[in-house]
């Protein structure tokens, strides 16, 4: 296979044939060998860099700067990569030094040949269209890069978003299959009061959907882009109207309404909403966190331990220990968590780090961001479907633990003040009595009567007043 | 100075006559010698615990499950804390154990022995007005804690937003006052374009009135109270409607409109509210590093630096090297940014340590964004008033720079093209030559006049585009 | 009260006349109102300026370079600190600009004043004894302030490494207490394969006793300073030989040996040694939080939870639930143990902030390492002495939980064969057999007497090979 | 291609025919599908199972409580995969539940299958060699798969801590070619007095040689193993002698002297050696955070900037700016350092996860570390390559800036005192007068001749003292 020379100001390379990038991207691609995973992994960056070249050639071309012809080549070649297409061209490292050049300067060559093919002249040929004159008109990697990651994150998250909501549902589902079912509730590990386990299901229900509300909250704040103020944000090299014109072909193409920032020097150093959205993220990790952990101490046992629930049997749980089944996926689930905040502190050094008039560590934070969204969608959906949709009560077994309880005599400090009932319950800690041994048989403060309604499943859930 | 006894299941204990606080508290004050800060440090989360006591007698009083005389006298007492008295009385530790049962028995003792003068019996009286069947009547700590100290943010961080606001202006101001002074922008702490030093600081003003906003948000989200959920969010021991009316009174008395959680058992373990909060903070921490830094940045030297703004000089900068004066503010606050950063994670770690029906890490919450609304209202105070407001620039040499520099190259881009501009930009760089010398004196691509035009001001601050 | 007038290069100041610190402590007194916690609240950091300051003048004096009636006078100055007076006079907050030279020169205007006076001059006439020209002679704060504070944790680790050794201890003996009970050991929180309680608290003493080796470790590194290095580790102003010969006075006023830093410029900026203290105590913590964890578990119930062990009971649990006792020690440990970790964060975080000669932040590495240290020794004393010491066993309920289990099948399994085992286990957890009916009743697989063998208490905790 | 059928406990599944893995593996890539990085990623990892699973047979042959010809047909296997092959049979993802039992499981079945076939069996055909029975004799993934961590850590960091060495050379070397250069020390980003370029080059090797150090006493600790602690350190199932021979057979397979833990209960839960290398790394990334910002900045300019050194320029800067060329290569050595300082997180919150008997979190440990670990590896081999040096120094440049600088008039100060040397240079800053006008011309405090011996190159370099 042969090769074709490209050059720039620092002087010339050899590029194959067949590649579709130039000297700029294996210049990217020869400086950092760093993570080793290449931008083509996120598809909706490279489709997301697609849209936003698109929408600035069409601006460029609508404002009479840019050569209609070389302007609707370029939006072909745009097409091909908002398709899906070319994705292996995209060979740059996910972390990389220059705050995205080698990243838009990839896009840039990649669209450039693709444009020039389109117009029958031969890559690299690009006196006739070229990735910086042309390309690039008008732009900055400083605007563009920005901008197509805001876009691709937006994307991302959609799906991400549908993933908690179904994960939200399935909890919902067993809360309402769990209603039934009496269990003690506990606080600070110690019995506390009965509640239904539909009530605990529902309630994680409750809070994952919470979840779904800040997504979608900083969905809205990553609409606003700052494409058009290039360098530092005085739209140097930019046509009067450009940025306006620009963003409005985004939202067309894309079907999402992005805004032109206010303050384009302002918004081309902020990196503020990745902050925000990282911290979202960080807060579902800890909520599943909280959730996975519940779930595996309802689940212990089966003999020594709570012993409430039952998880699917995914796999053995020992190389050693024959029969046991372990909680492997709220395990891994509990994992992806700490990778996530992890990430956060990540994404929040990388936005303290910016300098003067931009950012240079946004790579970075596209990497860690790509990479808890992608880690947190499969570990929601691994463990709704692995997990929470086959999860099984022990009925018998958890309304037993409550009746034996002496937690439940705070169901009668209305009617018999905080003191007696104290007394009673600190008579059962040490003598080992049931509780209605105590207040029926021996201090005859109830009737059976009134014991059986007091402590009905119905007043044990949502417990009627006395007083 | 006499004692009385006071006793609970556990035991007696002696209490300093004139103490107003009891045997619980004084458990709780013994127990935990942890930070050594009582929470009497800051007072509106005791002014909280007043208010939310205050709600609960009232609603009881109304619903008839409260004796009138004794939520009366209730009610007096909570004035008491309320109007900012009793302080001292609130000894236990910021961070303790039991998920602030003790800071409740203590809120509880105070009152009810407040009450118990008001009504002429003598403090430890408890037969009369009980801190448990009274004072917390169909309360548990488990929700009045929370809510107390969601009641207690609020009030907290609307003066720290007000500090966040006047330290906008004072960057808007700044950024009027230098509209006209040139300077040279940097990206990669590289020569990039030139701007203006107002469009420098009233970026910044910008980005901090985004932070004002996001505190707004989470303002909103922590009205979301779950009083009346009781132990765990079941409501027992609660008379019917009291969550509602108790929620209705508190935002009566306080004039803001509280919510009650539509899930109270979701809302008696959730923490969510806190994390986004210290996210926020978190975030302007974040960006006020990246401000402080370039402030320090800017003003480097005298003679070996950027040197293009002075800050006031506030205190000799050296014991040794006479004459030194340093960015003293500046480098407090970026101090301050990363305890900040640091107590974001101590909030995150706690809120996923909940377990089952109660996040029983609540008390080093409200240790830790206290303390950093406390150090971040310092620090943004004094930032603006010691630093900001003084701020002066150094006009004449950042217009020097900005015309001996090679990076206005890039104004030339959209007429002379990418790869002649690339050209000249290395002639100076290897040549040392002036842009000047080489466009207008050695390669004549523009005229005297045009590049007059093309440099002035004007033009470099907001260019024109130009083919 | 009368007040003195101090000028420095800035102006002048009015200082009470009783004060002993000066005009520049009071500039960055005024200048910092940031924590509110003034340095006095560190005795030791105190008293290490105190050392600090007598090596300098003691080998300032020998050297001929500082008149011998001064540096004695200095010396009594110095004296008074290291004796613990003067703590008042200590009034800079510990978070501060000037990376601590307001604490340097605290430290210097209250020696010279002392000084001063022990000569028979008044406060403030420094012409014959200056706080720059005399007490720190051949100093910069850049030396100073960081070998003070490597004194002062020196002497501060010291009593909290005692602390974690006695915790070590009582785990330990613990351990012994608890060598002869029976309990189901667990894995994912499943019963895996029975062990002795003892060797669950002498593991928590082994991991424990490991810190205590990391902390002296670490204490090693803290030795090495940059003393005599003033301000960029040139030491520009220091007379010839002075590094030396301060580094050998402090060794022997302390009985530390210090150790002169090899390369003076990289000691200068060089904050490692704190980033690595963070980091054991870091780690400590996260020890902590898994043990706290643990027994928080093991305690759990007093009906529904594993209630293998009992903690000692401090404080009524609840203000609504009666006779409820809570873990509130152990939970009060894990709280100081998301601080810690946060902190670390920050020192972190001030540790990579450093640039070119000198680390700025240092002064809220101070802050983050001591009130680490302080709420770690506080976390760890109370640990044993309220929690610890006083756990008892629930040996006949451990035991039981064992004999009912099917984790003890493992024991069969070099016998049995891993398969065989499986099925067995299987059986029992599907049928809710217990596993002697299965292998001794109905597969006859072992005989009651080889049962009572392998099954014995002897055996099951240090388990004996069988094929 | 066709299939075979292999089950376990939970059932039957198909397994392609050239496929060496069996059921269990299948099992776990099926439920894991988290990060979809598969273990074969880290071959050190893969071959250090080939080693632990060799040490088990050797050991349990020894011992004679496995038979010679399955023992030595496993030995055969073990070396294939010692030897680099079969890495792509090691499927499963790094991030997964169950504690490594899939990875442990998935090692097992492979040196199964070659066993079998190397005793002329065919694939699945377990009951010859069995991966439970047979490959994990006497083994548990609970002190295997630590072992086998921990020994792939030690492979791998040798390698790292060798590009570190190299590092450290290249600045040593910078150091002696700049021993010459004169230029500003700064402190607050403040002219400080005059150093030499190469004391900072040098500076900097010397604080990455205490990395080297601090890696070599970490390595010291992971050396420490529960190897024959089984599943929860009692050594259940392992022959008497075991866990002591297998550390031997270990030692002498690899050449590296490990040693078994003292307290194999405590081992077999305990993370805290990864805490440590984690926190080593992390401090690294500290420390390489504030070198690459003090190389971007002394690199600031060309024209606008610092401009003290040029470093080599290895792509075009901007897709906008013509000419322009940044500092890419220090930039993302930063990005890799919030990238292992985020995973460091990661790696405390897994280690404070541990419960009980076990860390089940120790999956997401070795995806932190070996990401960290191989990140870094490639940050500090670019750096020295791409950077380091081939940096050059603008002598001349860096003189001026000195010799017009204020600062150094702190060389006069042990000669004039504090307080004239501050005046001197108050009103060199507010005249801009230069400090020899002032100091030799104006107010003849030093003769010319004098002024030049003082302000000599050596005597700015290594300050003569004088008084």
């Amino acid at each position: 296979m042969g090769t074709r020379i490209e050059k720039d100001f620092l002087g010339q390379k050899e590029i194959p044939d067949d590649a579709y990038y130039g000297v700029q991207t294996l210049r990217g691609k020869e400086n950092f060998h760093i993570t080793g995973i290449p931008m083509s992994l996120e598809p909706e960056f490279v489709r997301a860099f697609g849209y936003v070249k698109k929408a600035a050639a069409l601006a460029n071309r609508d404002l009479g700067v840019l050569d209609r012809r070389i302007a609707d080549a370029i939006v072909v070649a745009c097409d091909r990569l908002i398709g899906g297409q070319m994705r292996d061209q995209f060979v740059t490292d996910f972390i990389q030094g220059g705050a995205g050049t080698s990243t838009n300067m990839n896009a840039n060559e990649v669209i450039a040949n693709l444009a020039l093919e389109h117009l029958g002249y031969r890559k690299g040929e690009y006196q006739h269209v070229s990735p910086n004159d042309h390309v690039n008109f008008g732009q900055s990697t400083n605007d563009v890069y920005p901008t197509a990651f805001r876009l691709a994150l937006i994307l991302r998250i959609s799906s991400y978003a549908d993933a908690l909501r179904r994960l939200q549902e399935a909890f919902n589902a067993k809360g309402r299959e769990f209603e039934g079912v009496l269990k003690m509730g506990r606080t600070h590990l110690q019995d506390a009061v009965p509640m239904s386990l539909g009530q605990e299901f529902h309630g994680w229900g409750t809070t994952i959907g919470e979840e779904v509300q800040r997504i979608e909250e900083v969905r809205s704040l990553l609409r606003e882009i700052n494409l058009g103020a290039t360098a530092i944000g005085t739209s140097v090299t930019a046509a009067p109207g450009y940025p306006e014109l620009a963003t409005k072909h985004l939202s067309a193409l894309t079907g999402i309404e992005f805004i032109l920032a206010g303050d384009l020097v302002e918004a081309t150093s902020d990196t503020g909403a990745y902050v925000l959205l990282s911290g979202v993220l960080k807060r579902t990790s800890s909520k599943l966190t909280k959730i996975c952990n519940d779930i595996r101490l309802l689940a212990s046992g089966p003999r020594c331990g709570l012993n409430e629930i039952n998880l699917p049997q995914l796999q053995p749980g020992s190389s050693i220990m024959p029969g046991k089944v372990n909680p492997v996926i709220p395990e891994v689930v509990n994992q992806v968590g700490f990778l996530v905040i992890g990430l956060d502190l990540t994404v929040t050094l990388a936005a303290s780090a910016g300098q003067l008039q931009l950012n240079v560590m946004e790579p970075v934070i596209t990497f860690a961001l790509f990479t808890s969204i992608s880690t947190m969608q499969h570990a929601v959906s691994t463990l709704r479907v692995h997990c929470i949709e086959g999860i099984t009560a022990n009925v018998e077994h958890s309304r037993e633990m409550v009746l034996n309880s002496l937690g439940i005599v705070t169901v009668l400090k209305p009617s018999l003040g905080y003191k007696q009932c104290a007394e009673i319950a600190r008579e059962g800690y040490e003598t080992g009595k049931s509780l209605h041994d105590i207040v029926v048989n021996e201090r005859k403060l109830l009737t059976q009567e009134k014991w059986d309604e007091v402590f009905s499943f119905e007043n044990l859930i949502r417990p009627k007043f006395e007083q």
